[in-house]
């Protein structure tokens, strides 16, 4: 049989690899473009891994291409559109982290928070010498107010999150979320607002023109 | 007004000492000997800061000493029973800080399992030279199982927040505690259970003889 040519911009782990391998013939994108060149006309899928641009100039170089799969949820990094004129479909990851993503936003919060990572450099130090309870105490977080912006499915975890720490939650989003205001603590606000009365504050949008600065 | 005669084991935050300025004259326990045995007969007071340890033989050398006060709701470094054969009484700092402690239990499991600081220290370092999502991953928290001997109020604080995580919490206390269990996936288990079936485990209880190793 022969196998599907599949090309990576990023050597994989062998977990995915080994997932591929029976169907696809997997090259890593060569640094170089000569290199490059002559994968390109042969290629058939296109995985990006990291986010390398994807844009319509590329696919022109790519005759074979019949799919792009993006791992991860967000596709800033190619041109839909360009896909989309050219027939080739553009798959993703939606949902399947929003979990681990709504995690990581506490893991980073917390310890922003109570400066874990400046504490744990002190520690390991010479400066540390004596027991102090007062050290780098940070800010509380619970009863505090979040501000997310961006009420999708990620906002949502992370706001679930915040009720376990009795946070009020301001978000901003496109439309309201009213199955998300009927939960105790949280409230629609502009997008200042949401940013200006928070003590802390978290983006959970796709990179656009009307996100972005 | 004569202030009262205050010793303290360490050098204090000046939002500690302006409050008690007006009221108390305050003494940093000395490091030599010699320097605090004069202290000693004139304390009235004796606030512990850090976790000296103040047994029998130590009142003893204070024969005016009426209240030990002490920073934290950790007494393990006092011993009580020799202050109420003496007629001192002891006082901690019960609940103010089982929120900050609960929060802090989380900011350290978070990091622990995505492997916050050591890919901090990965992404300062001239090892980091592109972006590859698959590093440091760590373990998933939300859906995982959380043990938590001991459920106190510290204990229940952090069962709450382990909610929002859709945390499994398996908990081994003196008494069971059905409050408790009348939340959704609380569990009462044996210690060993709690410890070994757990993904992360946390210990809320006092360090005594019971709880120790």
């Amino acid at each position: 049989m022969t196998r599907y040519q599949v090309l990576v911009d990023e050597v994989l782990p062998d977990e995915m690899l080994s997932l591929m391998a029976e169907d696809c013939e997997v090259h890593v994108w060569p640094a170089d473009e000569a290199a490059l060149a002559p994968l390109l006309p042969a290629a058939e899928g296109l995985l990006t891994y990291g986010h390398p641009r994807v844009d319509g100039a590329l696919m022109d170089r790519m005759p074979k291409l019949r799919v792009i799969s993006n791992f991860g949820v967000g596709v800033d990094h190619i041109d839909l559109e360009a896909a989309r004129q050219r027939g080739i479909p553009v798959g993703n990851t939606p949902r399947i982290l929003d979990g681990a993503t709504a995690d990581m936003t506490f893991a980073l919060l917390l310890a922003a928070a109570r400066n874990l990572v400046v504490g744990d450099r002190y520690a390991r130090s010479p400066d540390f010498t004596h027991y102090d309870p007062s050290l780098f105490l940070g800010q509380e977080v619970h009863g505090a107010t979040l501000g997310i912006i961006g009420m999708g499915s990620i906002g949502r975890q992370v706001a679930r999150r915040a009720r376990g720490f009795d946070m009020t939650v301001l978000y901003h989003n496109r439309r309201r979320d009213l199955q998300a205001e009927a939960e105790r603590g949280r409230r629609n606000a502009g997008r200042p607002d949401t940013r200006g009365r928070a003590n802390f504050g978290t983006h959970k949008t796709p990179a656009t023109r009307e996100t972005r600065g």
